[in-house]
């Protein structure tokens, strides 16, 4: 059950409108860092905020002892915008129960998520006076705006925040009762391709038979892509590729999220992809080519009978354990340039890549995580993935060395980032009790 | 040669700024119709400017008897801007001769062109007292911003237009001392593809691989609306073309206008196209497909990593004699929806075609202006194509039911439409000349 004092705070810690993206919250911003600096400081953590360029971090430590093991948990006060407003039907900031839903701006994303944890180590505390890791809690006020200022600090930091296990909980379970570690994110590779062709836009009765055409090059090249059965034509583009159990891939058929879900989300009529891999396979486990954009000749009403001087796309290629991005971009690069006719100049230019990531559930952290969740929730969590990027997992990774365990606590329904976004009081309860057992775990762990 | 008063003839029509595109010449151009319709009163026509929405058309009849055949010509006494003004070495519109050369906006396009025929008509009457043939003059003040009001005032005059052969000498030479006619013109069928997939822009990384992507469905589509030979894969798109003269093709071969000639005005490094054809022949007697256009998603700075809505393609198919634009997009049409995959919505526009235009050279006015040409020239014409459309060549032939006979009196390097426009003093005497010889030839044909 939870109790009044731990309701009080979890509310508490939601009345701030710490909206990252608006400005004029600047001060709310900077007395939420200050009450969860105070909150930890009452629970014997060295705590305090750090100014970095942006809102203030809150970091925290309670080093008990050093023979312990060390585990920084990840989270973030700052919350998305309440807009439209008018769709709310309680006060963002003012939060209430409602069928055993909090309901509130931030109740799940990122605030009671990160309240399991406080008010888990307080209850740890409460029960036996000392805890049995030494923690460290990093709270961060940006990440709704893209943790802008992030990396620069960890990287700084590097020192200070030594541990041996990262715990981020900011994703999803994956249904109602089922808890999931979320193991892999797709990477990423962005490039530009541009055709160019004649010195100016040519009149299409003029010259349209002699020469080539930029537009139609750029789709003949974009067509070769993919292979007929849907997978990346791109020589090599799947070499190297790390292995999935297949025990997980057969444990996803159980995940809510699945091909209704994804034509609701999208409104389309059929789902398309790879062959020989389920929906939720084509979004975790393999990459993709995409096209994000294309810019060719006279894109107004009606007709202008032009050859374009030139034409251009933006392409995305999100990538798996296995692959790296600078190597993709290069075959990407050579295999266009291998196919592309003599008649036009093609350039192609990288924009930036993104690591993809695997954190190994066979990890002590992650071994530990999944007892807890098996013994909190009755049954052994789902070790999912996601298909995209979440940059702070890469920036935690890059900086301290170490892959973040990513326990979802949040359900996939709580309206985060939309309008009464919630979050049911039995995940706060279970929430906390994960904290103490989890910590539990790790320590125990040989 | 050429006398005094022809010269001020000449001069006098060039010195009007007749600029349809700039509103404050509508003066001018009021100025320079009434010039025309007052030299053709003093040739014993039935002159008169004729009001039609934008600037007033010339229209001037000599019907000498019934028995005669009558010929219409078609001339335009508008021209183009003269901007940049500062790259003219003279007064674009205080003609002078230099080197040979009249130098003047609308020198050759088609004020000199014009000016062949009304010195010719006034030459033939000095030394016959009467024409061969029953003449008519309709010279318009829009042909240079696409003749807006041009059509629907030969549908409204059809009877006061009714004629045996229409002449218009609006085009080009095929080289110095080369004579041509254009016998032929490509029509046109514009068409929109838009593919529409998700009901927003979506994350590329929670969606991509499990959706279809519009852009590279489009890309695709596109890639297939050309064989690897570079012809047009929509299937009967080549059905019923009318078969082309082996002798007119080989007589292509000496005309100056060709590969270096492409290479030139375009700029690219190689030409393209369908194989099994010159260059020349891919312009003038091939259709095409061309894509005018893409549009899709992002097309700003850097990467955004979405799945687009939609994408859309703005095409244009250049057409040859036997093939009909709707007849062509309803071919295009149907091979598209025949090859795009149910996973997106595709709907296909057509926004407008233009038949291909065909003037038979076994025609009694084409063949007397090839005897003509030959007489003048001292050699035959050579029969030429081209690939765009003559919007005007149209309007007469659906308004009047015949074929007009195109004989260029131009040169190519004429710098129409640029600055220091010019036309040859001899081609002026031997416009002069074609104009007497062709009435005469035609009247004397059985």
């Amino acid at each position: 059950m939870i109790t009044d004092a731990q309701l009080n705070d979890y509310f508490s810690y939601l009345r701030f409108p710490s909206i990252s993206a608006d400005p004029s919250r600047a001060g709310a911003m900077r007395d939420c860092a200050n009450w969860l600096a105070r909150k930890l400081t009452t629970l014997g953590f060295e705590a305090e905020t750090r100014e970095n360029e942006g809102p203030p971090l809150v970091l925290a430590k309670r080093i008990g002892s050093p023979a312990k093991k060390t585990v920084l948990i990840y989270g973030h006060y700052d919350v998305q915008p309440v807009d439209p407003l008018p769709l709310w039907h309680s006060d963002p900031f003012e939060p209430v129960v409602r069928d055993g839903f909090v309901v509130a701006r931030g109740a799940t994303d990122n605030k009671g998520q990160a309240a399991c944890h406080l008010l888990g180590t307080e209850a740890l505390l409460r029960a036996r006076g000392e805890l049995p890791v030494n923690l460290i809690y990093l709270i961060e006020g940006e990440e709704e705006i893209g943790s802008p200022h992030f990396g620069k600090f960890l990287q700084a930091r590097r020192d200070e925040l030594k541990c041996d296990a990262i715990l981020v909980s900011d994703t999803s379970m994956a249904g109602v009762g089922f808890p999931a570690i979320t193991c892999g994110l797709r990477g990423i590779a962005c490039l530009e391709v541009r055709i160019r062709g004649p010195k100016m836009d040519l009149h299409s009765g003029m010259f349209g038979g002699a020469v080539a055409n930029p537009a139609a090059v750029l789709s003949s090249l974009l067509a070769r892509l993919h292979a007929g059965d849907g997978s990346v034509a791109v020589p090599g583009f799947y070499d190297g590729l790390l292995p999935v159990d297949p025990a997980e891939r057969a444990r996803w058929k159980q995940i809510a999220f699945g091909d209704q879900a994804i034509l609701d989300a999208t409104g389309v009529s059929r789902l398309a992809g790879e062959s020989g891999y389920t929906a939720v396979e084509r979004l975790w486990i393999r990459p993709t080519a995409e096209i994000n954009g294309l810019t060719s000749g006279y894109q107004g009403d009606g007709s202008k009978t032009i050859i374009p001087r030139e034409a251009s796309a933006k392409l995305s290629f999100r990538l798996v354990p296995g692959q790296r991005p600078d190597d993709i971009a290069a075959k990407v690069r050579d295999y266009l340039q291998a196919i592309c006719p003599d008649t036009v100049d093609l350039e192609i230019l990288y924009d930036h890549g993104g690591e993809p990531f695997y954190a190994d559930p066979k990890s002590a952290f992650s071994q530990a995580a999944q007892t807890a969740l098996q013994e909190v929730f009755g049954q052994p969590p789902a070790l999912t993935r996601e298909g995209l990027s979440i940059p702070i997992v890469s920036l935690l990774k890059d900086a301290l060395g170490i892959d973040p365990v990513l326990v979802g606590l949040g359900m996939a329904d709580c309206q985060a980032h939309a309008p009464n976004e919630t979050f049911p009081l039995v995940q706060l309860e279970k929430g906390i009790e994960f904290h103490q057992r989890v910590l539990e775990q790790y320590a125990a762990h040989p």
